[in-house]
């Protein structure tokens, strides 16, 4: 990489620091006291580069470090290992880690179920789908999962985003098996997404969704959510399809005028204040932190008793039983309807759409609720890493995700992944009977109940205390934020994400268009520190000489503006000079540090600079110029054009040496 | 911008060197000799840091400096003359001026008329609409454009472009009249698009072309048409729609079965061979330079006179008269035929589809052209300015450049931009009854007469040069411009184009998403100055010390990469310190000075970093952030998570600091 590093010093009068080589001709006819070899042969300067960018690039983690230096059984080992990380932790477990596994499954069973069935009915599916889904991904997942601690299963954002999705191609209410077959289809095809970004080591694609568009995205999102729920808990018959808050409220209150049914609304609404207080308590007592996750199981299995007894559904309090009633009616074959009941995943290889025209929708769908899906498990997975302190190989885990989801799709599951208000549930495998009678019990749950529980865990996607961190450090993040968050609740879920995605490259591209530039100027009371005047207001500018400092790469999509950036600090300074009657400016330096590389457009603005300034009678000194850079200005004979003895290793030496000069010249 | 500016030094071994300050409470506990206060009053920092943030992305050029300070009819005249340059520099102009003017625009219009009909033909076009859009947009150009020496008139590449998509909606050999309507369509909304972007200064939006994407797509085009002109060149009647490369040489051969003309061959082929001989003439000795400039016209009349008095048009040598007497037998409306004739330009506003499914696909078309368009126009403009010295404004532009093209559009012209091949041809309004004459006179020109004139003026656009050069600056950039070469050549103008945009694209979000980190040693001789390990392999390491730099933003897209690679850096230190049983690291310090911007994951990072450090009992430094950074450290309370006098002005600083301390630890 840093061949051909040939910074010069003119003058004598500089501290002798010399970083000068140049590797080919180290024969340089100026006294440079150090030369510095550079061991890397210039034929194989290319590929190396090559390889060394898509190293950084793909392989950021270096995921094959274990395997140097060892033995070949021992590489096959550590092989299996990488691919099942369950054989590498598998070897330490024992009776008293299991026991703590166990409490943990059992708690996070008992406050998954109720959410799974309001997730499925996020999604437009039937209850027991979101119970499978939180069966079969989980186990997969603790055999090829790199992170201890996520935990897998249906999600709220996920479910909506994929019900929002699949509701535009086929309607729910009137095809509900084409819906769930295109259901797995886009569950399938996430998967397979998934695992082809995670094996093609392109997971930075989602570093895109920045945290900021992530967190209005999830605000808007649990609004939309909750919103939804205003069907079940005020008992509303006729609903608007629409997810945006316009077409909701106008739903609730043109529902207003037939009445609302008064049962219902005091279940859901008592229900949401129990549930609140619960989680109060969780919160203000840490040794309570079970009852805001067991009270949901609890109200659920007393609420369905007493409908049961007392036959409040023929009051008009609506329940669930009539979705569970209408997927049996719908299941054609027999064979699966049978072990539908069982509790077990029954196959569903044969409802994926392979080919068709719904196989592309699948296709589509799938690629777009796979990235917000990934987006959350990776973000839960770093979350815990960091607190726990270890590193999570993110391709890794993407490959588990998409296993997971493709093992998903034929096992009648829709797309899981990482769940914040879980943990530990990939240990639940054991309780799967347990499953299959609370879904009977659920026949009897109370709509208002179920949206009781959606409301109550999705209030916690709004998280205002992240928005005025984001409003207090970046307004631009804040606008990404807001903008996110009012696509979702304004307009649909598909059009907040859009909003997202663009405001998040926008703002890179702006990064990248439009970097700062600053004039420098000496700190007091230091010898060879030049910093921002405006940072630092004391710091003195020498006179006759300009330094400028960029901040940043010079590409084709700055390489104007810098130029002209540069032109517009010294016209401003010269005239600036003029009224204080000061010295004309002689030199300009360019401070390059923050230039990390330079292509072929900027070179031509350097030049054009170079042009410009040599007309105006001011020589272009550059000062500190990183090993990239050093090596493209001198392929392109940008250092033969300035002349010699125009490039030093800091500002300090560069004004010194033209001060030096300065005072020879007239 | 730099408010709350606080950088603290916490040991008394540091040199006396502080920019703390804290413009709320200076009355720091700490004792700060030098406490610099800034003067922007708090509470106006959100508004002015948008105002700066909006003028530096969109009045980067500062368009109203000349109006400050001005009385009102002052500036009423400056606003004139800013809508109008022609009012600025007209009151200088004189007759010696008018002198070079006229022979220049002479010499021009010899050149750029068998030109124009050739580039006409590109775009499917009767011959007298390339002469057309010669006449009427320079006139427009000329009091509206801030360059005075970029010539406007049709180009290569934008004809080949606009024929290319047009022809895809209606077949300009079937249907003339439509398509023609459909071409005056794609110029208006190609104007009206280069207007808005100017009206809006969104003119920066072209920068992300970059230049080695156009160098490809330019060399790609010029082979493109190169290839086209086969058909006139070897008189081939029967030839391939498509531009493709493998359509065109099939094409080719499979004509050669039924044999070529030879006569044909033979008059393109000589002229050919005359045009790159003048060419070269030209090149070689400057007081010839107006050879290859009137070469094209002489040859045309003597070529036209020729096979007029010889009728050689009956023996198979094809004319570009059936295209001229085709368009007289389509012209509906007798009123515009009759002044078709007359030489000057024909109304067109009626031919414009303002409405129904055209009006769509026109705009389109016009919004890709424009675009392309104004990337050579503002290009050349650039290259003027800065030999001659003087600045563009590039929003200005596009507004003149918007303006020509929708006045244009309703004046029987199709877009029009800034060529290469041209200069001064903006005075050229002087010569059009010399037009009128010369088009009579071209309908007797051979076609392959043309073809050579096309061909020896696109072979020019392949710049081997200029991709030399790139290739020896920058690989990335040289995949972008063979991608876009290819592109174009083996599939299609858009297909080249979409790759140079994505490769463009890619480039950018690949800077950003791993920016470069470094290892920094204390260059040798020097007391302060460190520098990357790899570019001066003197430097050392200072024990029991990691400094990295970080050099770029950390944003959402890098933050994870940046924090993951400083602890990578960190285990790979800490084994070869192991190895060389050398004292553990005690400090970890980031120089900051290249990061530029933090937003709120990148926060995130750093603290995330700080915890991982803790855990291995390492304490994290920062040097040099700068005013941006030190302002969201400040918000985001990480100052006060890090504990005080760990971020200092230098590297160097920070060094001592921290090796004092380290002493009195065990």
């Amino acid at each position: 990489m840093a061949k051909n590093v040939s910074d010069e010093h003119g003058s004598k009068g500089v501290e002798t620091i010399s970083s000068s080589s140049s590797c080919q001709s180290s024969s340089s006819p100026r006294s440079s006291p150090y030369v510095h070899e550079v061991g890397v042969p210039p034929k194989q300067n290319l590929l190396k580069e090559i390889a060394a960018a898509v190293k950084e690039t793909l392989f950021a983690d270096d995921p094959l470090r274990h395997f140097k230096d060892q033995p070949s059984s021992k590489k096959f080992i550590l092989g299996l290992q990488a691919i099942f990380p369950i054989l590498e932790w598998g070897k330490h477990y024992n009776l008293s880690k299991f026991k703590g596994d166990l409490i943990a499954g059992l708690t996070i069973a008992s406050l998954c179920i109720p959410q799974d069935i309001g997730y499925a009915k996020l999604a437009n599916l039937e209850p027991q789908y979101g119970l499978y889904s939180s069966f079969v991904p989980p186990l997969i997942y603790a055999f090829m999962g790199s992170s201890r601690d996520i935990a897998i299963g249906p999600v709220a954002v996920v479910s909506l985003l994929l019900g929002s999705l699949l509701q535009d191609e086929i309607d729910s209410s009137t095809n509900p098996v084409g819906y769930r077959h295109l259901a797995f289809t886009a569950t399938f095809f996430a998967g397979l997404t998934q695992f082809i970004l995670g094996f093609l080591r392109l997971g930075f694609l989602i570093d895109f969704l920045s945290h900021a568009a992530i967190v209005g995205f999830m605000g808007g999102a649990a609004v939309t959510i909750a919103l939804q729920q205003l069907k079940g808990l005020l008992g509303i018959k006729k609903f608007t399809k629409d997810t945006n808050i316009v077409s909701v409220m106008s739903s609730v209150f043109s529902s207003a005028r037939h009445g609302w049914n008064w049962n219902t609304i005091l279940i859901g609404i008592s229900f949401l204040i129990f549930l609140s207080v619960t989680k109060y308590i969780g919160k203000k007592q840490k040794k309570f932190f079970w009852v805001p996750a067991i009270a949901p199981l609890i109200f659920v299995i007393i609420s369905t008793v007493s409908v049961y007894a007392t036959r409040a559904d023929k009051h008009g309090v609506e329940i669930v039983k009539n979705i569970r009633k209408g997927c049996w009616e719908e299941t054609e074959q027999p064979k699966q309807s049978e072990s539908t009941t069982g509790g077990i995943n029954p196959p569903s290889v044969k409802e994926i759409f392979f080919s068709g025209q719904y196989a592309g929708k699948g296709f589509k769908i799938g690629v777009v609720s796979s990235m917000i899906a990934l987006t959350e498990a990776v973000a839960i997975g770093r979350t815990f890493a960091s607190m726990k302190d270890y590193q999570l190989d993110g391709n890794k885990e993407m490959i588990a995700l998409g296993t997971m989801n493709i093992v998903g799709s034929m096992t009648s599951c829709y797309v899981a992944t990482g769940s914040f208000s879980r943990s530990a549930v990939n240990y639940m495998s054991g309780c799967e009977t347990a499953v299959s009678n609370i879904v009977m019990a659920c026949v009897y749950t109370p709509n208002a109940i179920l949206a009781s529980i959606i409301i109550s865990a999705v209030v916690g996607l709004v998280d205002i205390e992240a928005v005025t961190l984001i409003w207090k450090i970046d307004k631009f993040d804040f606008i990404a934020c807001m903008g996110a968050f009012f696509g979702v609740v304004f307009s649909s879920v598909e059009v907040g994400l859009v909003i997202a995605v663009s405001i998040s490259f926008a703002k890179i591209l702006l990064q990248v268009t439009r970097p700062r530039t600053a004039i420098l100027g000496k700190v007091p009371r230091t010898a060879t520190v030049y910093r921002n005047i405006q940072q630092y207001p004391d710091a003195t500018k020498v006179p006759g000489i300009l330094i400028v400092r960029v901040d940043s790469a010079i590409y084709f999509s700055n390489s104007n503006y810098v130029k002209e950036r540069i032109l517009r600090w010294l016209a401003d300074e010269e005239e600036h000079v003029k009224e204080n009657s000061q010295p004309r400016f002689q030199y300009l330096i360019i401070e390059m540090g923050p230039v990390t590389d330079i292509d072929t457009c900027g070179i031509h603005a350097l030049e054009e600079l170079f042009r410009a300034l040599q007309k105006r009678d001011i020589k272009l000194v550059l000062a500190n110029p990183g090993p990239v850079v050093v090596d493209k200005l001198h392929a392109s004979k940008f250092q033969e054009l300035i002349g010699e003895g125009r490039i030093f290793l800091t500002v300090a030496d560069a004004v010194r040496t033209c001060y030096s000069k300065m005072e020879l010249e007239p």
